[in-house]
């Protein structure tokens, strides 16, 4: 089952919608995230419209996240103290009704990561898991053997295994009762109901660190700009994360001397300079299911 | 009360002469800082001359303040851990009688973040406030609605506002006995006798996280080297890092791909690249009172 | 004694084949290090063909390691918590029989800084030490006066003292059982028989945080992969991260706008399309003890 990505009007305009009404009402995004890509992501929120606050003191992030629109929960580099972070800020967030961004990095590769990154998905209202495939298993109880923060080979989505894919996606985004983003070179977006397929993103993504952590931290702006409307808040997310890779990758062409410094830094710019028309027209999006 | 921004002869000398005296002397600066743009800070350290060091650990930073120069604090991320090393180490620059620079970001927007600026005010012989209106207005207990860590849009200095912003921002550098630098679109910087207005900078900086703690760790940098006239070691430190944006700016134009990526790039580039002739010759600054 | 840098044809060909075998083989690097230059380190180890994955929780780190194949400990911003990480991922990695990288950044320069770095040498069999010479010095027992995280430029390593400091690295490797790497405008390797001097590198890479971290990080890839032959591992990491920054600076020349921002970017550049035969060819190595 090879996707055609023949976008339909309706995906474009619902990925144009969200990203207008992102650029109009602006966001203010609570992230507790890892310490390595935690300024990429902070630049990420500020290039697709919205803006970061960073807090994980458990005395401090209840008053943060009460002045902000989402929380974005990334676990990649959790320690015990941001573990009550995380716990206390989604409280208050499920409290506010905000939107609930959960990134669990490496889940599968560590008891700890499994067991936190399941814990908070139990216990918060979770809108949104933004992670790759091996992280998608670990969480979702399905053996898999993580790869570091990368995903497994074994799990990648292919055109072959698509169909099987979708279904996974569809069912831990149903049982979760939360909409679902599995990226990767094919990217699986399901709200349990329907599920899209994205081919958009270039290879590049992956010779850098953070780009998922990116993706995951801006995503908590399209939520909060578009509460009424998860699934299509995130799969503009994705597709913004992805056209934004493909410029930024087609830039590079032609400059020998460019190699990931460069990617990242054209990466940025066109994160920051995409606008709601270019991310419907250069979309590349399927149902599959 | 539109400032004219005609830089008299004194000011640039005063400018040129404390760039020149910090690249001549060099000085160690020991920032505590968010783990955010910490990078960063480390990065426009060095481009103005200095020498950055990182430590936040209570058992640590003893013995690095006093091999530095200067101090930074900066509450971005701040944690009990680091609450902890911030008090220690402005302990030991105050023994040292070394200058201290606090930026107290997010101030007003959570009660942790107000009671630790407030309190490493009032308990540190702090040297230079570096913040945006907003954090000053929790600072001084006038009532601020901090927008996160941005400024509050009703609390932007503006031509139109300008006359009783620089009245606050003297009384504000009087009542805590230190110099203030109030930056935004209009900066406005004051020993509690003179207030300075700069008009130079780009609207960029405010896309990109970060430029308000690089400029906060660079001020240190211009105290350390410049103990004597802090008044101009900040006003240069602000008007550095207005230059460098507008030089930033610049370099964009005719590059339609260019974004918030590629601007920070050429900020830092701008940044280690500025002379101190270039800095007197382009600051737009006006004594406002 | 001034170095002529004939790297000869064996020299050449264990520089090229560790470089390959990187490629091929690919590694998992785990790095407890400092936050400041983080993502930079992140970034430089995918550069180089492996993959990083960071944690420094006590309870996550002996999961982590189990998974990698080397571990690199960089103290730049240690604390109470992750010293505690970097012992017990440090047991981890000697039980795996991993390799280990220490970089002791400061050491020298507070007391906490000597003993952690000290007592993790004594503690764990490190397989690579990557320094400063005054961060060299401090640990060897020698006195020094480390300068904050730079050199002091007194220790430097010149043609006038090359016999003297290469003595001391030698001297420094056998007392210690491991591989040594001190850098600086000359660098030096020893596996406490031979000692190389490498006259690759860029002063500009004093100009910006994180060219040692970095170097420390990917460090930890060249050994995972090439674990049986930990001198040559460390030298071809030493070579790639030289020649990276000379191709980075000459990237600058003509372009009179680029700074300390574009050379980082030209750096990473650089370390992720140098190919083996290039680090060969332009290796500047000579044996000198």
């Amino acid at each position: 089952m090879a996707p055609l990505y023949a976008t339909t009007p309706e995906i474009q305009d619902g990925i144009r919608r969200a990203a207008s009404v992102l650029r109009e009402k602006g966001a203010l995004v609570h992230c507790i995230t890892n310490y390595v890509t935690v300024e990429s992501c902070a630049n990420a929120v500020l290039a697709v419209g919205a803006s970061p606050i960073m807090s994980d003191e458990p005395t401090d992030v209840e008053d943060i996240q009460n002045i902000c629109g989402a929380l974005v929960i990334n676990i990649g580099t959790l320690n015990q103290q941001t573990i009550q972070g995380m716990m206390a800020a989604g409280d208050a967030a499920a409290r506010a009704k905000h939107p609930i961004v959960l990134d669990p990095v490496g889940a599968g590769a560590s008891r700890l990561r499994t067991h936190v990154s399941s814990t908070l998905l139990n216990t918060l209202p979770v809108t949104l898991i933004r992670s790759n495939m091996s992280e998608a298993k670990a969480l979702s109880g399905a053996s898999a053997k993580t790869k570091g923060v990368d995903v497994n080979p074994e799990d990648a989505v292919t055109p072959e295994n698509l169909e099987r894919s979708a279904r996974f996606a569809r069912d831990l985004a149903r049982n979760a009762g939360c909409v679902v983003a599995i990226t990767g070179a094919i990217d699986l977006i399901s709200d349990g109901q329907r599920v899209f397929a994205v081919g958009n993103g270039s290879p590049m993504q992956g010779r850098i660190t953070g780009a998922g952590c990116m993706l995951s931290a801006f995503s908590g702006g399209y939520l909060a700009a578009n509460p009424e409307d998860a699934l299509f808040a995130a799969l503009a997310a994705v597709v913004h994360a992805g056209v934004a890779g493909q410029r930024a990758q087609a830039r590079m062409e032609g400059n020998p001397q460019d190699g990931t410094g460069s990617f990242r830094t054209y990466l940025m710019d066109a994160l920051s300079t995409l606008t709601p028309d270019q991310l419907a027209a250069e979309a590349r999006v399927e149902q599959v299911l």
